[in-house]
């Protein structure tokens, strides 16, 4: 209620009002928001408020663009002046089995680009890459910056998690998203997406923003939104960005679980994944490649990407790039003998009258029934048990008979197995008609 | 993210989610918010959201009156069973010069009324009671809540402060708002102020609600609704309200500064008080007569009042407040003599060709004035100096010619008395025709 006037127009509660009131943020503001956050000059409840402010009222794409750039500078911007290839990142908005980012790295680079990739862990419904990189025994996805640096000059990829040093504004204003209502913001998670993966030191970012009952945006239209924020974000600082919509209403391909999506990466990378899985990634290791400009055309892309299958190139690099990260490589050629082996194996079998066409798979139940066999985390402090999850799940549009395996799960005690094959049996649905099944890649942004 | 089900809907998140979806909130949910603010269950940066999000969304009346009484709940109410008198208080939402309390409260209580009254201290350009009340020497602002119910009991009459029992939400969520940019919604101003008046143990509150230039709200339509609010949830609460609608657009009386307004206040009660304070003094009495049921028409409340003041028992109704509130009580008959008097005394005078009628009497800049001479708080911290102020103000409409006094300053160092001269000179302007003078009271709520 006072009416002394203040100083500066910077104070948190000045510019926190500004927001409340929907006025337009200058860079300034944004820039006190950012510092505040990073110094610990703004409290974490004004900090909060402002979070709230900007949840309810939005941001147009100058301030987007202010508040990336702003939590980008908030830390190291990890240039990578030795790495003389293109350099293009992908990012997913994360789904159930996706395990895109494992075996796709190696692919593009094998084409000729550096994709210097840092992932995060998975929290609720969705699994971590780092998660699932860590179920190759001895793999270390902690490298320091100059680590990191040096194995992109040497090898042009890197599957690692963030560093410290990146971006610590967005550890400090994502925790508080976390427990204040505010997750469910564009900007706010334009923002905290990209000033991570540009403090990467990236030329180029591909964008895997997914829709549907297994995604974190389940309308498309508010992907959409997101996706063309974040594009025109991107652009706005010098970095050509695009984005696929992707459904995510069943699992991406047959495997949910750490070491059990590895292995499905290996296969991929060994010519066998399942349709689905090989559909999105083909579409974003395309858009990387013309990002890149190592490819004119998106068929060209798609011949360099298929060939470096075919040729055993993009294999031989994730072999290098497990090597170099300290993993055990013959994970590559005997998964089953290599990687953490759950207790029980148990298939669920299609039952009596059970028979027709898969009406669908319910990702989230898939999701949750991987998580209650302790695949993924509730906390961010919780375990990760890397052996157990579902495999060898039958997909939208095929046809079952009685008798027919719809899913295997892998668990390391009997009562999380009974619960799970509940629960996997409850997230099939079946049809006495044939189902069509939408292309997986809805619009490219 | 987590897509876990979470097993209560009361979840500080959730609570928080359901306002930043603009979701009408359940009592239950107000509940929860107000009970985390009292026991620290909530953190203080989800308060801070919570309140952004209420001061962004609003709250309709079912709300603001569930919040008023979860908060009014969170302490002690104080319950006054040995007060066989009707008890009816006053709040004003603050002006400058505004210390109607002072006076009104022995008026009332002088004819038959119960006048339970907490207050507050100043802070910026408003002042408080309870620094005015502490300008009489010895005055204790801080009863215990069995001195408060004793004196009520024998006096019928309290003048203090908020005890610490009383509405401890309303201290820990005041204190956020304060520094999130949320003071300023109207149910949260509901609910901290009448939380605080409903615990006081009264049947039922007149409203003074200000607004223009020296208000806390600015607009009329504004303080409208804010009035309106407060009546509905304190019928909502079985507490019968009034609200008057004031302007504030010049000092009210022609004291502004802690002891010269006790002064003013005992004039008043001498039957000598400046036209536009008698005006607003006598409009709340008549309300709180009518409220009380003392006196059934305002014409009938009015002449009770008169006559308390006529045959000197508002007087004395005050002097034995002050009595029993450890104060000096030769203050009411040499006010000069016993209240603390400043250094410096200087009158403003009309210069040449300043002549006319005086236009305005610019509130806020007196009230700056008033605060630069150290009268008032710019943070709640800061010492108050009771002899300081301004007094002899001009008022908006009379007459002046060349070598007028226009204000007397009190000032206890030369460099602020210069200043004040000068912001006090810059508040009064004049005008050669004639100005007409509004009413003070615009509407009855």
């Amino acid at each position: 209620m006072s009416a002394v006037p203040k100083s500066s127009s910077l104070f948190p509660q000045h510019v926190i009002a500004a927001k409340r009131d929907a006025r337009k943020l200058t860079r300034d503001e944004i820039d006190a928001f950012v510092r505040g956050a990073t110094d610990g000059s703004w409290t974490d409840y004004q900090l909060s408020a402002m979070l709230m402010a900007i949840c309810i009222r939005g941001m147009d794409t100058d301030e987007t663009a202010a508040l990336t750039e702003a939590m980008m500078n908030s830390g190291t911007v990890a240039d990578l002046p030795g790495v003389c290839l293109p350099k293009v990142d992908k990012h997913s908005t994360g789904g159930v089995g996706d395990k895109v980012s494992i075996h796709l790295a190696p692919m593009v680079a094998a084409c000729g680009v550096a994709v210097p990739m840092m992932s995060g862990r998975g929290l609720g419904h969705t699994g971590g890459t780092l998660d699932k990189l860590e179920a190759i025994p001895g793999f270390r996805v902690g490298l320091t910056l100059p680590e990191y640096r040096a194995q992109m000059e040497t090898l042009g990829v890197a599957l690692i998690g963030q560093t410290a040093e990146l971006a610590p504004a967005d550890k400090k204003l994502y925790a508080l998203r976390d427990v204040t209502g505010t997750v469910e913001s564009i900007p706010l998670i334009t923002g905290s997406i990209l000033s991570k993966k540009l403090a990467e030191g990236i030329d180029s970012l591909v964008l895997d923003v997914k829709f549907g009952a297994g995604a974190f945006m389940r309308e498309k239209a508010r992907a959409r939104e997101l996706a063309t924020t974040m594009v025109a974000a991107c652009r706005h600082l010098g970095k050509p960005a695009r984005a696929l919509l992707t459904a995510m209403n069943q699992p991406l391909g047959r495997a949910v679980g750490n070491a059990l999506e590895i292995a499905e990466c290996v296969d991929c990378l060994r010519g066998n994944g399942p349709a689905d899985l090989m559909e999105v990634t083909y579409a974003l290791g395309e858009q990387m490649l013309l990002l890149a400009g190592v490819a004119k055309t998106a068929d060209e892309a798609r011949a360099k990407l298929e060939n470096a299958i075919a040729g055993g190139a993009a294999l031989e690099k994730l072999r290098a790039l497990i090597v170099a990260q300290n993993g055990d490589p013959r994970v590559i050629d005997d998964p089953a003998a290599y990687l953490p082996r759950a207790k029980y194996q148990e298939a669920v079998v299609a039952g009596s009258g059970a028979g027709g066409y898969v009406a669908g798979v319910d990702a989230m139940g898939i999701a949750l029934a991987a998580l209650n066999l302790g695949a993924g985390r509730v906390r961010a402090e919780d375990k990760v048990d890397h052996a157990v999850g579902i495999s060898s799940l039958v997909k939208a549009g095929e046809r079952v008979e009685e008798g027919d395996t719809l899913a295997v799960i892998h668990a390391n005690n009997e009562g999380a197995l009974a619960e799970a094959r509940e629960s996997v049996t409850r997230a099939i649905t079946f049809s006495q008609a044939p189902v069509a099944v939408e292309p997986l890649v809805a619009e490219i942004i």
